[in-house]
């Protein structure tokens, strides 16, 4: 085994490094990848270097706290864990193994809907409830089942993913001849037509995929909060005027999301339009924001720039990929001691004092 | 032969990287260079980093399509083949190797007036009106004469290129020592005077060529296009006020192109200019674009920024070097695929709602 | 030895060079890095070429004079030793060594609280008086007696540092595994309770250290300018409204400094803020800079800028790693000589002359 | 002898790349280097970048010239050759050769005052008039003497350096250990007094040169200016407000020039300060420029931006040292040529066309 795996892991990005060591190449190329050439990928994370931080000085911080509320409940950080497909590709115990990984932070998981393992099992084992993220199937029957069987399974809230009506081009995948293997399946997704159920790969080379609807319409999000007992947050957002129309229908909350550079090469990073959808709709709804945080200063930068909380995703299953729930533990918690760190440095004893005024643009 | 000659090709790109191994050196340079150290090359691929796709998110997609009409007709998508030179440098079959590929597309094909082929056997094997791209020569008679024989041959329009007076400074040609093999010749110009036919590579090292002549003006365009019973297309075009002047001489269209960076290096890339042209003619020209076209949202901003089509050139010899027909079409159709999925995932069901809307700014 | 180690040492940057050869892993990357990802050291010297001096010609420099006059005595040039902890680890004289260096040079070295040798000794050693740094210490009685200690000792002026409440993510220390050598010890710092003066290690991996306090307010800076009778300049400032508030309570000074980027990663490069915070404050306070300044040029921007001297750190550290005192001497005596010809080069006979007209901002 | 050596020399750059083979380590340190880091070296080159031409289409070029007339004499095109010391580094022949290869060009060499050949020897040699450059040395009364010497030796015009009051960080010459060779003498100099003619690097390290005057003011250029016959050029101006100033004193032209990157490291290129300082001076004085010029579109841009001619420097010493007399006309002819089509290219047929509205900035 080489030095470089062996080397101590300080930064989530070690875990990445580690990972490609760790995972066969397709798997790897499946998770590391974004789409088309990873433009927004990387910009998910540059777009944190166009802002700098202007800490306060001689601010008390001898009591600093992390801790933040929303949707009823206090959390440790304002750090929760992406829904991400098919965990048994990254460890042989699939989303139990990250979920006991998870249960050591004292932090929230969204179960994707893609999950290998159901829904109904992940809850089980969770020690907090968990959130579940949805597309809106073609089967809008089945949608609502889905849905309706994870709340009475006692998920905390629903995120509805709006950014994949079609496929994408996904060429890491491509070139590394990635296919999901035989035998993992989306096991959430079995009651959906056999014929959807199976098609993943057969209508890969094609522009619609059978499982996810190509006409979702807001009309659809209307109907989901009608029926939902539990918040809805629209994940996938970009534009601020959809945002306001997200609260229009009702949602509790907005992902400013790209799907982590997987949907739409050449889309906005996060961060690039974060603050203005957070100056718009910050006020009445629950605003969150994924992608390209790896360090504590991304999640201070977001925060000031109007996010309530932020997700991570892929550093979580590399930690997973490498050293199983140790390795997602270690992931989530050098990311609290960082953050921790950069509340300290830049003056802030509490959530309440991030705020804008913490950053600088740069020139 | 190398591993990466038999990687799979994802992108158009790959075909460039195997028409590296395909080609001679001397070929190889002569197609993939620009002028001088490449600059406006380099620039046609970067203008389009600058600015990003803002998706429009819950909009029925699920019948999306990607036709367009100009000039009469209907198009599947709106890409055409660029016109370019010397086939038979690609490909043994030259020009009917391309024109078997293209056919498989539906899409249309400019050909070359410095084809190796004549455009009436071109026109002949083609299944669709080919378009025909000409310089004015220093024999105007001659001019005339060649594009009255390709409108009798079916040509449906033309394209006059206006952007090379005197040679450029062909750096990577110049290096590779690249030369037109013996008995190669440029057979549409056949008729013209016996010096000037044979003349390309003698004049090579001055500063004007004997084919093409340095002193078109507006009058040559105002009297080509009155002679002319098809559209007219004013190819070379880079500034809104030239644009104008192509429809006060009663110019149909205009291609906002810098001869894919191989005529003076230092000029902007077209899609940096392209967006003012179409301020300003888009209403009453047909406006398209080349240069740099390599991804299906390359396309979508092109269009969004004004374009009523694009060109791709090399791209598709690089098909033809790589693969002949075959890789013609498949070039083709990776495009057309990467623009659906740019389409539908920035939530464009038609052809009509890719507008600036669109479009962000990068800062 | 490699050709590197002994090819001439023309600048500052080829003495941290030489470093890299002379010094353990561990003790290079604990001097060279900053936190983080160096966002902030590097930055702190890209900023420098964010302007261009615009010379003024022919003006008489035949009697140019680099000497400068600030707290009660005349400098040689502008330049002061910045305080550093631990000179042992780079020279098994520590501190002694750096001194025999320094008085070469009529500078003035700001000695560490975290020296390896008493302040008492380094005073003695010193031809000319020092300057000390300190940190407010959770024992506030402690941080008293030290600085009355050091002024009875002969110090001139107090740094206190205010950029370092809590921990900073130093990453290449961890993963170098650095680690102060035992037995050598913060000397200045034995009087402080046992448990303080030994925890700096074992609480590393936590937020908060047990030296430094996380408690610090303006009060205390209130409380330290009551008692002291000799300048007091406030270390850190990276925002005009705190230089203000230093200014209001008493400080004489004030340091743009962000700790030599090992604070929090990510916040602006000292060069960046300096003009705005001298601008406010330059004409009641003294502002000094430190961060990223490697050749004479930088100086002379930053005096541009609004500084009326300032730091290096680093360089003079891997002149004392790579030849001792000599190392040290010639670190000063390559900027020295090349302050002055940036003087002579810009047109500026005095430091009087040195001002914003000599700053073209780049584009 | 190496591939690259006798690759094609195609482009200027060419043969910078064959003098680093051809000539000693330390020449051709002295030759290519700047000052510093070669900063200012480098942004003298990509200055260029920010600028783009945009072609004025549809002119007719077939009687394109690129004759310019100044200073009472008809140029064949816009390049002069800048002022380069020691020539016998470069050639065994050193100036006698650089003469032979210019004659065959029709462009004018401006002799500099550190030749290794005297200026009469050199003027005898030359077929067209040469112009002389000259520093303010110490002894004022030998300055004179000398400049009364080259008019009456047939110089056309006097360029004073201004640039240089002290020395300049030559960083690359100091690694390369640089020294004159021994017998190398500037012969121009000989009746100096001893002292300072033989000072040169004596002096090197410190401050001051002994032959170059560092209290040059503007009343020296004023006294030069009441007893000279022949146009006067201040060479070194970077300031609108100097060129006015050099206007007032009866100066004929300014050369806008930092000494080619080797005087102060991280002044503005040239090409970035030319558009003001032509604005302001460019109706009373000949403004010309040097500095990174490379490419035809160089001279170009410089042109379009107010130069009345630019000067190349070190292109000319490459061709000397890699082929003699033979290697300078090539180097010229083709800068020429590329002059030639670029004009033509952008629909310039003469040197008045040339102006601003070709010029679009760069976003």
């Amino acid at each position: 085994l080489s030095e470089t795996y062996f080397a101590p892991r300080v930064t989530l990005d070690d875990f990445e490094a580690a990972a490609l060591t760790a995972l066969p190449k397709s798997a790897f190329e499946y998770l590391a990848g974004g789409s088309g050439y990873d433009v927004t990928l990387r910009r998910n994370r540059s777009a944190f270097d166009n802002v700098e931080i202007l800490p306060r000085i001689l601010t008390d911080v001898s009591s600093l706290t992390t801790k933040v509320f929303f949707f009823g409940r206090e959390h440790r950080f304002p750090v929760l864990m992406a829904p991400t497909a098919f965990h048994r590709l990254f460890h042989l115990n699939g989303e139990a193994e990250t979920i006991r990984g998870v249960n050591q932070t004292g932090t929230t998981l969204v179960a994707s809907s893609f999950s290998t393992t159901s829904f109904e099992d992940m809850q089980a084992a969770s020690t907090r409830p968990l959130w579940f993220q949805v597309y809106v199937h073609p089967d809008r029957g089945f949608t609502r089942e889905l849905v309706e069987r994870v709340v009475a399974a006692g998920a905390e809230a629903i995120c509805v993913t709006v950014d994949l009506p079609t496929n994408a081009a996904r060429d890491r995948e491509a070139r590394a001849g990635f296919e999901v293997p035989p035998g993992m399946s989306r096991v959430n997704l079995e009651r959906l037509s056999a014929n959807a159920a199976h098609a993943l790969h057969s209508s890969e080379n094609g522009l619609y995929n059978s499982v996810r609807a190509a006409n979702v319409t807001w009309s659809d999000i209307e109907k989901l909060r009608s029926y939902l007992r539990i918040p809805l947050l629209l994940k996938g957002v970009l534009r601020a005027q959809d945002a306001i129309t997200a609260q229009k229908v009702g949602c509790e909350g907005v992902i400013v999301s790209n799907h982590g550079g997987r949907a739409l090469d050449g889309v906005p990073a996060t961060f690039r339009v974060l603050p203005e959808i957070a100056d718009h709709v910050g006020d009445t709804l629950v605003v969150m924001c994924d992608g390209g945080i790896r360090r504590g200063t991304d999640v201070l930068k977001a925060l000031a720039s109007g996010a309530q909380a932020v997700f991570i995703g892929r550093p979580y299953l590399y930690g997973l990929a490498v050293d199983g729930a140790s390795g997602v533990t270690r992931v989530i918690e050098i990311l609290y001691a960082e953050f921790a760190m950069a509340m300290g440095l830049s003056g802030c004893a509490s959530i309440a004092e991030i705020n804008a005024t913490l950053l600088l643009k740069r020139y």
